[in-house]
């Protein structure tokens, strides 16, 4: 953490801050500069809020230098997390691309298991599915909830893929990890923490979503929840932010791929649908994703996309995904991976 | 809802799109126009997915109509609102501005009871404090949870005021309740939508912050969870908006205030400590608040800031809260409100 | 500045940096810390683009310490500038508020003489109008050029009021000085360096409207661009920055106000018409502005708004601008300034 | 453009509004709903600023149907637009991909010629440097100038490549032209319409960047005014946006590659330096813009990053050019394209 005081800062209004720095455990280094006095701090104590000295007088900002997150970070562990996940423990964050694709939301047991098959033949390796749906009104669907945790359960069993369901409440997380194999967290849940500390304790890998205008040092340290509770297999899943344009659901900010490589160890996953909110424009955030080294991808595949009962708007057909698939294994080979 | 058909649509295109627009139980108006075709449909059928049309062939964009909220509406009650909060059941929405304050988190009793009877004399009407602290870090200061509500309770005993302090879970929901006389729903929990249901089923009433970038049609929908729960006394909170701007911790966007004012009944009220992030703006969007038409104000008040245990950088003092006030009270009476 | 080194940077790596830190004229100040070594750098060389040094091997990120500008600093000028502007020599920054009304476009001679006299009427000490307008369409009205400068400054000499309207080349600045007491340079041209080139040349006071999402570094450089070139007579204009919100055609940060207070000596008027850019929402944020400390107010007044040839929907009538100021006046009188 | 009455409209406050609409010269339909009334307008004129009926007693809002460009809109011409650039004619938007690489500015001869026989060699089509520099600093270098021009000419002679500078005043046009092959203009004056116009009179290529936080619309509307003025040669360039996030310059949103090229005949290419601010982000970026579809690149490339006058943290090295140029031309066939 660096002190920057004001110019004209005072003698004994630098020592106030020295006072203040030693009082939080931390070894101060003040350097006297041209305009003004900065005061570096040394000391790990990521618990404290040192926000608070910049109430101190003549203070003009804190600039912190260490990141907010531990576990989840590459300076505690360089070699990147592999997840295991599904029947076929397929691994995440290795050098396959692994695909996920399904419907929004479980609508009804024909629906599902139609484009479990089609999803598996197109060489996807998990199944998503909404049991329970959080819906920004409510007058939505909901979603089937448990019943609809019993269809995606039968589907796995049918194709072997992995699936992965969104969990929204403490009280149903045991229910959602009896019958899943990864838990979706979802974007309105990223900074959920009751929810995100259940998960810890959850025996089930997480995919985290990122929050609808988190940054990512929020994400990592909503994932640290998740680490911290004793779960190490959180998958990123980047899905968009929302920015002023108006074209897209949301800005699909890829750059987020290569950063998050360097600052952590966990896989990320892109979620061109979401991302984009408008089915013609998925495909080509696939290949991009896919290019930019996103370890997979989790698509909103529907047999029928006008009368979806969520996200219409944005899903493709299983026939779409078909005809996608090849390119993405081509675009995953140009960078020395495969699916 | 309005749908946009691409240029050069067929009659059998736009046949499609009218059989889909029956099917949702909508009825269609066509209208050919110079370049395009555009379908008008009336009806109001809120629950269905209508953004599913956008994915039928040759369809451009789908323009949404009716606001999607009810019951929050200005449209179904145009009457205001009034809440009454606390012992003293000050009513917050009527002519009279309301000011809440008190400190980011309860730390220990002396801090508390000195801090109520502080902004008591200041002629504040509410007490703020959190007992259950959302926090970023996992490594943070969580609050004293269960202790903490007791010593809400206690300071309104004292005081009189009226204890604002947040829930974030369902399953403490019956514990706030029990202590507290006004729940706060935090921005990371505005579209908890279980959190939300359990609000609408509490007998309290809630005060909903916006979410870090709501729309401010996603914020009147999360109240409409709650009043479709059965709890009419809500009361929403602007805190500011996540944007680009890097000097302060949110953007406050006052406009907001009258904008909601011809939108819904209920009232409405600013939080310029999380609006801006530094006690040095505080007073100022205080002021702005008041004078842009807020039915009151939640302001965080530390006794010593420079060593609060969470927001220290945006508290002020109860001496600065006291030197506002009068100020204050004459930007209400400005306006023809009082304090 | 500082530069933070990653994790595991040898020494060799850090005095590489070191090394280049003497290269461009500064002094460095290492850090060794728990984690990670900072350098930091003393000596201002504002000129120079340190960011080349994020460059070398293993450099985590560099955080620049001093602010970007100077001339418009408070740390090179305490004292507030005001500037007079008109034929009344109104000084802007002083305790008076100024209030600025008028057409958004200089229509034709009747509506600009009897806008003219309604916002004398009302209180107001200058009139806006626009003769060259810059237009996001090439299909939409261009304004009347030097003929409306010409209809502006007839204006003037019928009323007395300083006439602000904006210039949008270097080409036509003597132009627009021969007529206009105060050149306005819009959002869209703040980054237009040849043009405050020429500003900073220009006998005349400069009104500088925000960028449509500038920071206030990049705002404030921006006036530096002016009073670099000569010209100390700079009126900042705050009006609005681009978020994601749909409902106002830009969010009114009134937070920026008492910020550049503390930053800069120039006054700060505020034009909550671009700011919200709807009728309805303007008297509100005009009551906001002047409480939260504005110098002075920007507003579109049209005589008929369903016929402006431009920004209509942001106008009000000379009707409630009457209505509006005795308002204003009381708060301006809340906070010890009057009008 | 469809006008939305607010519930409980009268029918003279309807039929006012269709006197309106007719007065400007479009053709009404009214369509009475359950909860309000539409008015549905036919015919173009997108000359006229109908937002000003907003202002007509209980209008809620105006939606806009029509895009607001035409001559660049694939309404207008479906065929995909190539436009050759420099002494090889490389026609960019055609089936290869064209890498235009070089420094943010020409520094010095040896710098120029170096840095362009490396990028030739790496298999580039054109050079990119800046001679006149829009600097947000007025205290930063601003390049040669006309030096700068003279020795991209001598570069280009030297390789065959095409030269893109910028232009940042009407006055240097000329000059400019002399020795560029494509005129660029730079985020910043996006808007600056003088400049566009003179663009649109220049006989050469003009390569429009995204301006910083522009909708699609407004860039879509500038390359209008370009066309409008008489070039048609006008090349679309991502540029990345500004928001919330803070460990990039800027987000860089691909989705707009997709987008554009359903709403445009004209060509695009990405930059991924300025899209992401950090060289080690820069090689995923432009593997990601290539398998959005990209038809071009521009990357800046710089023999000593370390010591750059500007923009060097954003900076690759001509060996990682070199490295990095393989990799896309893989990504581009896998798409069907090459380079």
């Amino acid at each position: 953490m660096i002190v920057v005081m004001k110019p004209g800062a005072s003698k004994d209004q630098v020592q106030h801050v020295i006072d203040l720095v030693r009082e939080y455990g931390l070894k101060e280094h003040p350097i006297v500069g041209t305009d003004r006095t900065v005061i570096a701090c040394i000391g790990d104590k990521r618990a404290v809020d040192k926000g608070a000295i910049e109430n101190a007088p003549m203070v003009e900002k804190i600039v912190p230098i260490l990141a907010p997150y531990k576990m989840a970070s590459t300076e505690v562990k360089q070699e990147r997390s592999q997840i295991e996940i599904g029947p076929e423990k397929f691994p995440i964050g290795g050098p396959k691309v692994g695909i996920i694709a399904g419907p929004c939301a479980v609508e009804n047991e024909a629906q599902i298991m139609q484009t479990a098959e089609a999803v598996k033949q197109a060489g996807c390796i998990g199944l998503r599915g909404g049991a329970y749906k959080p819906r920004t009104s409510p007058y939505s669907f909901q979603g089937l909830r448990e019943e609809g945790l019993k269809l995606l359960a039968k589907a796995r069993d049918a194709t072997g893929l992995a699936v992965v369901t969104e969990v929204i409440s403490v009280e149903t997380m045991d229910l959602v990890c009896e019958h899943a194999d990864v838990l979706q967290i979802g974007a309105r849940n990223m900074q959920n923490y009751p929810l995100l500390e259940a998960a810890g304790e959850a025996g089930k890998p997480v995919l985290l979503k990122r929050g609808l205008s988190s940054t990512l040092n929020e994400w990592l340290l909503a994932a640290e929840y998740i680490i911290n509770g004793g779960n190490k297999n959180v998958i990123l899943c980047e899905r968009g932010i929302r920015t002023y344009e108006d074209y897209c659901r949301n800005t699909l900010p890829l750059t987020a791929v290569p950063e998050l490589n360097e600052r952590t160890h966990l896989p990320v996953v892109v979620d061109p649908s979401h991302g984009t909110g408008h089915a013609h424009l998925v495909p080509a955030m696939c290949r991009a994703a896919v290019a930019a080294g996103a370890d997979g991808l989790i698509v909103e595949v529907h047999h029928d996309p006008e009368h979806a009962m969520s996200d219409g708007a944005q899903s493709i057909t299983p026939a779409a995904m078909v005809g996608l698939m090849p390119v993405l294994n081509r675009m995953a080979t140009a960078i020395g991976r495969d699916m």
